[in-house]
């Protein structure tokens, strides 16, 4: 039909049919088959600087990038998503094996979603520094560290399809960074991310968990943070610092920060998630023995965030009965029920 | 709300309600302020190849990544937009000043829309090849290119914003090649996208221009191409090889072909459309006087497509009155009237 000869009401008992009269409204209501009424949607650059040749030429970099969707009738607060090490905004997006991933699912919980690339990564890859990019082969170290299975094994039980086509698809979500990691400089774009678009809260994942305390400890329009996997700079008060814990895949640092920044974290709810496959004593496999060290600086952390009147939580999926999950558990097959558990801490918190 | 719980027949009405409801009705129903009605949208890799290092890790690469809406009762063929030279599929989206891109555009007009990262671009960065990536400030030049102005005055009547806000869009707009810009590795991706989505309608722009003749040729399922200020890459059969032509930027020299896969370019329609401020005769600013050439060219190429039995045609945007476009007609301030002669032309040609 050409929808530009219908009016406004037609369109609307246009849509309304298309809603009831097809046989798709007889799924449930966040079906994937059912459509997503988006009222916005859009895509910006957001925070950076600008530097200056010489020759009076310019350049604009470092900024994140955004790409947003409003469901109709959104809920309070919006969902910023933010990937981690050497991924980018597809984290969110449909699984490696064609399902709905966090974007899709909390669109149709009426969230309104803000997917990021994080400075001199994927989309935003414009740079004041420059890189070089390397094309070293090394994805069964990622099929190893991302816990899928220890390479060619894919775990008993693991949440990940079998398939090739989605193993293919996974290694492809991968996209390198055009110039250094910048936790500052993130961090601050994320900032600013909260300065325009107000009161919100932030999923992590992964390298983005540390990035995202610096940027909630530089914003509080950051309302809450869920962290799925948080892998490194794990912020404590100088003067508190636990030691260092060693692992096959080296030692984990935590970091010092001034006790009032750090008091600045004990203000917003927090949950961490890790999934599965995560070693209760030390082995001699890096992928899996990493997370055993960084699973416990996370309980070290949450207590020290509770000891100082904050609330912080980390949920251990199998300790719940939840097993199989990845480093993705927000894109492993049981996604709608990680999702319905990050569901149930926003609204327990009444952030929903 | 909480809309899990509600029945399909409840969220059909609030549906309803919010678009009936809302004030947002009374506008057109093309209008940004109605909502987009997306029966499903995501992202996947499509196309590239895989090396093995001597260790046996393997790298997935040089992929293209496609990220994909479908309204509810599409149209008959989607539309795929492939971006130029140093941009992404931000092209399509928001505009530099925030108005509605093309994406939003052509969904309102009930049209699939595939939007294109290139391989070794934006978020199809992982290649099979590494790069460096320089940070050499060189804006000034872009907009002087891409037919802005002349910095750092705008021309006289430009569709473009005057903001200070939608200058620094348009440059961080711009992302860095991964690696090597490879033609028929290119090609190859986006007939890969083709074989995967069936038949559907080929939008380029600038550089993409080039390269999409190249898929074409390989793909019968690129039903009509409608491009955008191509700039290089004009491919003639053998032998009918008009000379290069020069100007301010440089010579601007015809690819040889076979004639027989010159051929397959004339069973499709072609509208190739141009914008404003390109010189009749030859100037000494570069970044106008190339595109005085690439015109000239692109006329060429249409007679000989043409006088080949083809169906291509040229639209000098001036010449049918519409003027102040840049190098970005489809993101001007005029987009709206620019997609409505995108409209008008598949209408015509019975794409839609």
């Amino acid at each position: 039909m050409n929808i530009k000869r219908h009016s406004p009401r037609i369109l609307a008992a246009l849509v309304c049919a298309a809603l009831s009269a097809s046989p798709l409204t007889h799924a449930a209501p966040g079906d994937a088959t059912n459509p997503l009424v988006i009222q916005e949607q859009g895509s910006f650059a957001i925070g950076g600087s600008v530097i200056q040749g010489p020759d009076g030429q310019t350049l604009h970099g470092d900024h994140a990038r955004v790409f947003y969707q409003v469901p109709v009738n959104p809920r309070k607060l919006p969902l910023v998503m933010w990937h981690g090490f050497g991924q980018f905004s597809k984290t969110w997006e449909t699984t490696a094996d064609g399902r709905e991933g966090y974007q899709n699912l909390f669109l149709r919980r009426q969230f309104a979603t803000y997917l990021i690339d994080q400075p001199r990564r994927g989309a935003a890859g414009r740079g004041t520094v420059g890189g070089t990019v390397s094309a070293t082969p090394d994805e069964q170290r990622w099929f190893n560290t991302f816990r899928v299975g220890v390479w060619p094994d894919y775990f008993p039980g693991v949440q990940f399809s079998r398939s090739r086509d989605a193993l293919d698809q996974y290694f492809r979500a991968m996209t390198p960074d055009t110039g250094p990691i910048d936790a500052k400089l993130a961090s601050d774009a994320v900032s600013a991310l909260f300065d325009k678009i107000g009161p919100a809260i932030l999923v992590t994942h992964s390298h983005s968990g540390g990035m995202g305390w610096l940027a909630a400890m530089k914003n509080p329009r950051i309302r809450a943070i869920v962290s799925y996997e948080p892998g490194s700079g794990f912020v404590f008060p100088e003067g508190e610092l636990p030691p260092a814990m060693a692992s096959a895949a080296g030692a984990l640092e935590p970091v010092g920060i001034p006790p009032a920044e750090f008091m600045k974290l004990t203000k917003i709810p927090i949950i961490i998630y890790y999934g599965d496959f995560i070693p209760k004593a030390p082995m001699a496999n890096p992928g899996q023995d990493g997370w055993r060290v960084r699973l416990a600086m996370a309980k070290r952390w949450a207590e020290t965030i509770n000891r100082h009147g904050g609330d912080a939580k980390v949920v251990h999926l199998p300790e719940i009965g939840i097993r199989g999950n990845t480093h993705f558990p927000f894109s492993d097959l049981n996604n709608v029920q990680v999702a319905d558990l990050m569901s149930g801490f926003l609204a327990e918190k009444h952030l929903d």
